[in-house]
């Protein structure tokens, strides 16, 4: 009898946007001609950019020909992506780092769910919360936590309450852990970490030896020049963070598939004789067993992100979507609904009026409103009483969702 | 303290092929005047179809366009590449599966190494030897071994013996076992199961409940058409097997990156209590939570592989590396070389001549002939003696390498 890994068994029923998706699809069958305006998946909505599709054409004619055929791509990412990364991401940014700390992937949701893997069981776990749920669903299957409880949360995790109080930026505990999963820009609250809470989170992990992952998927989006858009710009973070970056919003990649995930050399783990062992080697051979390279014609779009038209066309895009949100937060706040973020990150964070349920709310605006939101609960307990809209929209479908909340929920904001 | 994943550290320091990546660099570099022909790593060489070609232009281009921009991919592939799969894939040879029952992805290599985490780590594990690293190594990472011994063999995993008395296809054992990973057409051998053969596994499993990973990666190779392509064309195995199939060698796709596996509803596993639970609905958990699909342009083309233009082309290609084939095993035979495989597989298997060692014969063949192979002994320690030639090559680099080989051992084979 082939036992099952019992792990999953402990993971509610669904994944939160499959769940999201059935609400929507039965709203809409039993209401074929409402016009549904969708904020709520973080699915970007603009075509790719020229200059992409360009490559990417350009790399499928090459790949039809003897001369210009690529098979395996090596394990770690081609040179011409990883050393434009190192260029325009880093260097451009007074950070050195080493080519082989560079390992490009096909998603940052596959890395960031695929990096506890490198570490024991054993392992003291804590995420912000509200959070992105595969950082916590993917230590569960792994058998690091226990059960669940009625909040959702998962004995052995270390739960680090987000509120407005902290700004959602919860900061470093007293207590003991090992790793630390942080994401900056938040999906879904859309704060960002001053440099003052980054410093503080990358001494006390070096004070610790706990390794941080820093998720710096929504980079792009930061518009205030004094944030810090990588971990690295703090000093002592090449010695506890682990970073990766996405171009699935900076550049339209969702549907594409291109991130990479970056593992300084000085980055350590112990083992239980307390020999210290570099994570990097443990990263490399673990992509070079289980992965096998990003398709060439997309390290190609990639790359082509990051020339003068690349930066030109999808800094455009960041942009549209960051006017989209500044008009959700300058629409819904001046209507009286509580929002947070949105201001360098494509994410709003709105609390629910009334002090409807995560839920209700969410029913109510698809009823009400015909807008697809995503219910703040779906991303850990202390996101009960949110909703996260997203800014991946149109101009016009934005500014109707604004007025269309707003008319559904006229004075009880 | 982060503590490591110490499996890890059972693990050989190198995967197989980056070892053979650093002597040939070695040699190349001390003789940079040698022609090398590489017949190591199973890596296509033929540049791609044309179908596809235009399919990814044409998907890149739609791609730029607002009505045809495509964000994330369904979770387990877009529907116009499940029916092409469903149709010409099963329905062609009588086998009717569901679109459910198709998980699109990125590669063969991730599936047959990510399918484990669905099974707990008490299952007893059996992998024929010679066999595909990945298979091995990526149960050691999820701690189902013990440490490994001084033939390459791990405590804790059941090695089922492929030699010459068989045909490189070890029947079921008597030994109790929970899942049994098999290949066929195998690689590294190039044997292929027949139906006999297959049906004895089949039975196997049923009657002790066990699962079957069945890796078809090679099946487009099989040139006898009374050999199953299927494990689903035989009766019982949609109660007890998953398969694997990959556009990797059958279309050229090694750079591109698209496969699939198949897991009917009606394979099960059980919990500790003895509850049955469907596979199906544990492997797309898994997947919903850490995969996000394959490239939509990819999907386009793979789904190109498919149309009438699509199968006459890679047909051609497979034809091609297939003429390579019989022309290695034609020759190397005809010189007194033993060979194995090369008829329904795009590997030879090779007896090192004069009992050398597999590597031996590795650095005499390179060093003597320039000729890259794998030895057999990195497939496993029944792999030991033997050495694997890849039909992945031009015709003339094929033909230079038989008389390169036959020249370089002449008297001794």
């Amino acid at each position: 009898m082939a036992r099952i890994n019992e792990n999953y068994r402990k993971l509610p029923a669904g994944y939160l946007f499959p769940e999201i998706g059935r609400r929507v699809a039965a709203f809409a069958k039993a209401n074929p001609s409402a016009k549904i305006i969708r904020l709520g998946i973080g699915d970007v909505t603009l075509p790719l950019a020229p200059a992409v599709v360009e490559a990417l054409r350009d790399a499928a004619t090459e790949s039809g020909t003897a001369s210009g055929f690529h098979g395996y791509a090596p394990d770690q990412g081609y040179d011409f992506l990883i050393e434009a990364i190192l260029e325009h991401d880093y260097r451009a940014r007074g950070i050195a780092l080493d080519a082989d700390e560079i390992f490009v992937s096909d998603g940052s949701k596959q890395d960031s769910g695929n990096i506890q893997e490198i570490f024991g069981t054993e392992c003291r776990i804590a995420v912000t919360d509200p959070v992105y749920p595969v950082y916590v669903d993917t230590n569960v299957m792994a058998g690091r936590t226990g059960g669940v409880d009625e909040k959702g949360r998962f004995a052995g995790i270390t739960y680090l309450a987000g509120d407005e109080e902290n700004g959602f930026v919860p900061p470093p505990p007293g207590v003991a852990l090992d790793l630390v999963y942080l994401c900056s820009p938040n999906n879904p609250t859309g704060a960002v970490m001053t440099r003052t809470q980054l410093e503080a989170w990358v001494a006390w992990a070096n004070a610790r030896d706990a390794v941080l992952i820093f998720d710096a998927a929504y980079d792009a989006f930061v518009q205030d020049a004094s944030l810090p858009r990588s971990i690295y710009e703090i000093e002592g973070a090449k010695r506890c963070a682990i970073e990766m970056r996405s171009y699935s919003k900076r550049a339209g990649f969702t549907g594409l598939r291109c991130a990479y995930t970056v593992v300084p050399k000085g980055v350590e783990g112990t083992t239980a004789s307390g020999e210290r062992v570099p994570l990097r080697a443990l990263w490399a051979r673990r992509q070079s067993t289980k992965f096998n390279g990003v398709p060439y014609v997309v390290q190609r779009a990639a790359a082509a992100v990051h020339t003068p038209e690349g930066r030109k066309q999808t800094g455009e895009q960041v942009a549209y979507y960051m006017e989209n949100a500044r008009s959700l937060r300058r629409g819904l706040s001046a209507a009286g609904f509580r929002c947070f973020g949105g201001e360098n990150a494509p994410y709003l964070w709105m609390r629910t009026p009334g002090g409807l349920s995560s839920w209700a709310c969410f029913d109510e605006l698809l009823s009400e409103a015909n807008v697809v939101c995503t219910p703040g609960s779906g991303f850990g307990s202390a996101g009960e009483g949110y909703v996260r809209l997203s800014a991946f929209n149109s101009r016009e479908n934005v500014e109707a969702a604004i007025a269309r909340i707003r008319k559904a929920f006229e004075g009880r904001a």
